[in-house]
């Protein structure tokens, strides 16, 4: 980057990863931060000037309101955000921008009326963010404990779930998706991790793989539980899937996890620095239709094998790197989930995940949780 | 909009308040919705196909995949996602393209070097988002019972504390900001609402209006806290905000509370249809100041009254209208929030806030949580 270029992002560092890489700083309105050759900038509100001085992690943190009072003072009746930006970079000496390919078409619009040359930047953006340093890894981990103390309290229930007429019962009360999504969530909340959207879905509803899941869980059928919390004290998150059955599962659904477990550990044994996240994919997909498992439109809906095996995982919950049919290279410090799953109406949904550290010569499991069928 | 134009929007619905309100469908990447003068249309990978079938309120759920198969057919090698949205958008004979400002630069450029003519819409994207229906006032009232619930409880532990040496003890362990913020929390998950960065906040930690508050309460200082979860059922915030204080608040403490008291008061007095949301906001200063406080930088740091006194709530925790400098006007069906405060260093920090609707003679206060200061 020469001197006369600037990383430029304008975002809510709360919904915007590489907002808050770039700053450590959470913020639930957006915000202007720009990176020189030399230093890391922020333009903040009144509301924010002081919390920013004192948590986020940049050189100059400059009042917004301030440089407001300028222009208006230089005789701008009503300067608009744009005007503002313009100003504060031209003070120092930026012409050519680097933004991301999100970034808003109005203000880069704005921009370039301005003056300004505009390049975007594709994801991954800070590249070195796809590469987890020891402390994140750790903060991974960490959130991943606590995911698999919430997990296992919810396999404990269904474990001692009674069977009735081919509903499950706890508590003399029918067990529902609901209920154990809300044990889950209550229980990582104790942790201070929030987890959002966690699906724990029974039979044909799991067959979509992004259905949360409803209503009384069913004998001898499986039960997809996918969570993936982030911790609100350190912003990382961490994924885990397990697929369990109370009661007896048929030969049909026995023969599909089975198969998805052997996947998955051929996964996990591919993973490695160096492995592309294809070749990965791929072997999977191959291995899933020698078994006989087709992928495609089956009676109008998608069965199969139809996402992909793994993403990074960090301060997003899908993140670079990619293990998918598109080219992606797995590298060491990488963390990724290795989830394949096979999904069959009538028969029902598998899907079982890990999330790992790539390393050079294999794969660290960041997952420590066993992994079993009938409970 | 004729027949050749079409909103466009391309986001996670997870994060998108205006893509889920125009779909009902919450999905955690990205995808493609466009809506032209007779319907609404989305384009979904092969994963979130079914689900959107069944679950979004669209007239039209197109396959990604099936469009980049087409193309590929065609023989172009690589599609990207601006050709296969292209190559829908030209079946559907649209030429101009209405966009939110936040639209992604890269994909805008894209679409203009295939022809298409972009517009920006400005917030409130969907004017009508703003004026909430019956059923979506009932879904924030709901979110507020959670709250209120959570809140009330948090309160009554800090009531039931012990003073020792000007900290707060209970159970006979220091009482944390930490641990109240978790006590709501959890309780609110119990209610599937999911509460982020709650803020309660001691004495000058307070100050800093976006602090979310750490270490030990110590008696006779304000405690700021400020509830606003979303309620993962419906997708709805709410907002609120009480100030309370275990001991003997100084009397200048006590005055800055009955003087954010008397603000607040006034605020909900003068909302209603038609209203100014700039002079309600200047009212509440001019009160402010005639009691005496002064905003502006004292000791280097913002003090004073130094943020909006409110914004609407919905979908999002802040979204249009706004009651602050700007020129707003109110309409009967926006609920806001009214949230004066004050803060000094050395005294504290007081902020009040309900959440209300706006009607056309006043306002129904969404909020029945009692206001009082010491406990």
């Amino acid at each position: 980057m020469d001197a006369h270029s600037a990383i430029l992002i304008v975002a809510a560092s709360e919904r915007d990863a590489n907002l808050y890489y770039a700053t450590r700083f959470l913020a639930p309105d957006a915000f202007v931060f720009f990176q020189t050759a030399t230093q890391k900038v922020m333009l903040m509100s009144d509301l924010e000037l002081d919390r920013a001085k004192a948590q986020a992690t940049v050189d100059v943190v400059l009042s917004y309101s301030a440089y407001e009072k300028q222009l208006k003072d230089r005789g701008m009746t009503e300067p608009k955000g744009v005007d503002i930006i313009t100003a504060v970079l031209q003070e120092f000496g930026i012409t050519d921008l680097i933004v991301p390919t999100n970034f808003g078409i109005e203000l880069a619009d704005g921009l370039r009326e301005r003056g300004f040359r505009l390049s975007t930047r594709k994801e991954p953006f800070y590249p070195e963010r796809a590469i987890k340093s020891a402390e994140e890894v750790q903060y991974i981990a960490q959130t991943m404990r606590a995911t698999e103390e919430a997990l296992g309290h919810a396999i404990e229930v269904i474990r001692a779930a009674d069977i009735y007429k081919g509903q499950l019962y706890y508590d003399g009360k029918p067990l529902t998706s609901e209920s154990i999504k809300k044990l889950i969530n209550v229980k990582l909340m104790e942790h201070d991790c929030v987890a959002q959207h966690t699906i724990v879905a029974c039979g044909d509803d799991a067959c979509d793989p992004h259905n949360e899941g409803s209503g009384p869980f069913r004998a001898h059928e499986a039960i997809v539980m996918d969570v993936f919390p982030k911790s609100s004290q350190t912003g990382y998150y961490a994924d885990i899937t397990r697929t369990v059955v109370k009661g007896k599962p048929s030969d049909a659904l026995r023969r599909v996890y089975d198969t998805v477990r052997e996947g998955q550990e051929m996964g996990l044994q591919m993973v490695k620095a160096g492995a592309s996240g294809k070749a990965i994919h791929s072997a999977i997909q191959e291995l899933f239709e020698r078994a006989g498992y087709q992928t495609g439109v089956i009676n109008e809906r998608m069965q199969g094998f139809f996402h992909g095996t793994g993403h990074g995982v960090g301060l997003e919950i899908h993140e670079p790197p990619r293990i998918s049919r598109l080219e992606d290279t797995l590298q060491s410090g990488h963390v990724v989930t290795v989830e394949p799953g096979l999904y069959y109406l009538g028969i029902g949904g598998v899907r079982i995940e890990d999330t790992v550290l790539v390393t050079d010569h294999g794969c660290e499991n960041l997952t420590t949780f066993p992994k079993f069928f009938e409970v």
